[in-house]
């Protein structure tokens, strides 16, 4: 929708998933029989008096919070670097508002980019998700490659949808992270993972990030949402009363590869929980990845997918062992207008899991197979 | 809302209806003098990449649940049988998302279409409302006369908003629903109700529909939703505890009619609730319809209205004595500009109610007068 | 966005408000660290078949109620003048739906157009904000002059997003409300409070307005918004059990200048509580001020403002005795583009709030500084 009035610009977009999941989940576990709305998205973006200028607004209705419509992002962007400094366009800018804060491969890419339809388990167990933040990004070259970064100042971790204000449920201390990420071989091409440009030659995409916060307990929506392995049980049930502080520090690597229909995907991530105030407690390291392998067998059709994950550490356990679970998932993805419309079916097991997670279908302790059957269409 | 790249449509829409309720119901009932918003919807709709694939999305603000906004309806549609079987346009379609359930002419109709703005008693008591579904739907001819048909497999009876996801409350069962109807006599029109056309000769409309779910308490919000006559308790809540399942099936039956400014529509229900588990329970059988007509005093503008509608059956007293209740209403619609902007005044009668609905202003028991006055207006 | 089918018009605006916020409160209060989403507006307006039909809907997904969109107004409104009865435009028209009942100066000017970003704390200790109504409005001339008038009848005071229906928690009680207001010198200008014209000569803006209602305990959610000076307090925790009604009645004047940069607004707050049932409580009178000045330092762009709040009275001891307290703020405004885009940095005293505003993010009670750092911008 664009009002031809340029620079003022408005489009509105959505997509919508709809998924049937089915669970055999071990006892004591109630399994799900259920048709659910992932994902009911409404997108108003455009820019306003230049192109330097955007905004971006995400509305959100999925089946798992009720009936309610949601905000999910509400930002602008300002290209600083081209409208003051006379740089090229995507250089150096500032955004503003609630949004994804750059730390993962995993969270990064849209939904609607996903092979599997949604994240693995350690993708959501090492998650910085959206939050309330100022930023920077831009681009440099380095040795000839564009080499994209990103950097936020922000509420916390996690705390996107948290009730601000006094009567809210958030520390003092602000939180902050990065993601820097480039493509040093080949053209990597529009999808973010799956090969559908079937690539002759090979493309590679790799990146990293880093965040961190410290996290005290005045602010109850951080000191719970911070999970361990292999129980899944929040952090604060194992400590003791007397704590009421701790930092909390992540790390994430990754390098996706696309060549001949065959796509590639690894990242890795690692926790340390450490600083711990009011008890003796010591460093928590836990760390994790997702591999993920995609193969068209019919070109730019349907696409056979497998994925493994796996979360393993010391959390569970207040640093006295280290503890572990894994995610294995095979599927495939029929693409009737590529990402705009598609058909996805997956088999995973999981043997006990640590998040919670409704977009995902799984909570704490879970262990069996799920059947999820979905569509994604877009608008 | 229309930008002009066809086979890309995008359309912006809205209604609103802004209601003054005042009762004068008996004791101990409290009396409402207030007014609401009943519906304050924001509506996108449109085609993409092709008119055979639309999507539709609407919101609701309605008062009468604060001042959140709800998501009312998300779901798309794929002409089927245009796209990949040639068929002409309408004859075989999937619809997929959260939408109103095929079954009633109460609920298939919009409430910018009615002549009372509200359903019937009886409508809602035998409502499947909205759920999450998959379904098909299409057109036959028969006879020449063309006959329009839908199914859906979804969530359960009146799960529409229900959160679902692990932390929901629905059972593992399926519903299943279906619609019928065709216009036998004459040209029906574009008003579905009400005669803005001053039919010269009789236009008729006739429909019928069934509705079907096996209801366990494992989901609380599908085994509280059914309520009894006339009592308009909750059948669970008269159920013996050892209860934990039981069989809804609802038919409908409609027939309209239009003929020189009169109109006329009768809707029969039947509900038979059966194959309780748990505890020795007879069949319940309860059946109602709702009975309307109006007259156009001055064509195109000026619709006196009256209504009867009932509810009458076995399930208040769990097949021991039969029970009823009835609704008596009259009123005028003045028609601004056709559906578009109109305002509605009724009084009506109830004796003991067997529904909770916030749309009517009717909740369980309420027996005596209300007085409503309304405009609806459309964007 | 406008299709261009006159008199068929939509537009799609919004405008967001990022906020810092740092607090340096007295104890025992707990002190405030964060970014916020103060405003997220999303705002659908338009006409439809005749200008003199017009459509307002707007949404809002602050981060002090969580992440949840919320209806902030829907309502239409009808030029009766112009199309009914020959008269020009804005004459005589009405206005039904969700909106701001017409009061104070304050309330009346967008969030948009402050220089404080915020109103002040008698303001909102003042204030009548948003309701279900049916209104009227229009414009006479006066001494050549035109004054500007409106009259609403609503649901209550505050109870914008109250729910309605017999489970919400409203009295039966209708309240009235009306505001006055012209321009007696000068050409005010397009900007309501800072003087971006940098007039040449004075230019002058007076008004009034009055509220009042019944308010009974049958309604919760109006008996307990009043509050009292200066604990903040809400006067239903004050009062004796046995009271179960009283009536509020409100005036306003105010007064606002501009000349050469300069700007002063003037707004005095008068509050009359009376007619308590059920035991023997005195009238409780309250009454209070804001008083804010503005200066270009750099004529359009920076601006150096100021404001002094004051709220004072006997109803925080049921007419014992007068209480009192003030706010005192300084700080600056940077216009990037006019009221589209500008940064405001603010430091507030009080002494003691009267009000419980997640908006102002001051609480009943809070003594000390607040610092407040914002950016806002509108598409």
């Amino acid at each position: 929708l664009n009002d031809g009035r340029a620079p003022f610009v408005m489009r509105v977009n959505g997509w919508g998933q709809l998924r049937h999941t089915a669970t055999h989940y071990e006892d004591p576990d109630d399994d799900l029989n259920q048709f659910q709305l992932k994902r009911a998205r409404l997108i108003f973006s455009g820019s306003v008096f230049t192109p330097d200028f955007e905004y971006f607004l995400q509305l959100d209705g999925r089946s798992s919070s009720g009936d309610d419509m949601r905000l999910l992002d509400y930002y602008m962007v300002y290209d600083v670097g081209h409208d003051l400094l006379g740089r090229p366009r995507g250089r150096l800018g500032f955004k503003a508002g609630k949004y994804k804060m750059p730390f993962s491969l995993a969270r990064q890419i849209s939904g609607r980019e996903f092979e599997f339809t949604d994240r693995s388990v350690a993708s959501m167990y090492f998650d910085v998700n959206r939050s309330l933040a100022w930023g920077l990004f831009g681009q440099e070259d380095v040795f000839g490659k564009p080499v994209h970064w990103e950097f936020a100042l922000f509420n916390g971790l996690v705390t996107g949808g948290a009730e601000t204000g006094s009567s809210g449920a958030l520390d003092d201390n602000f939180a902050t992270s990065m993601r820097v990420y480039g493509y040093p071989i080949g053209d990597w091409g529009a999808s973010q993972l799956a090969d559908l440009e079937e690539h002759e030659s090979l493309a590679a995409r790799v990146g990293g990030g880093f965040a961190s916060s410290k996290i005290n307990d005045s602010g109850f929506t951080e000191f719970d949402s911070s999970r361990v392995v292999d129980s899944g049980q929040t952090l604060a049930s194992l400590l003791p009363l007397a704590v009421d502080q701790y930092t909390v520090s992540l790390w994430a690597v990754d390098a996706s590869f696309k060549l001949q229909g065959w796509s590639l995907t690894y990242e890795y991530y690692f926790r340390n929980i450490s600083q711990f105030q009011g008890a003796a407690i010591p460093d928590l390291f836990d760390h994790g990845f997702w591999l993920q392998a995609g193969k068209f067998v019919c070109p730019e059709r349907l696409e056979l997918v497998a994925r493994w994950s796996r979360v393993q550490g010391t959390s569970g356990t207040l640093g006295v062992r280290s503890e572990s679970t894994e995610e294995v998932a095979g599927g495939f993805v029929w693409y009737v207008r590529g990402q705009h419309a598609k058909w996805t079916l997956d088999i995973t097991h999981v043997n006990g899991s640590p998040i919670n997670s409704q977009s995902l279908d799984i909570t704490p302790g879970n262990a069996g197979w799920l059947f999820r059957n979905q569509i994604q269409f877009a608008f």
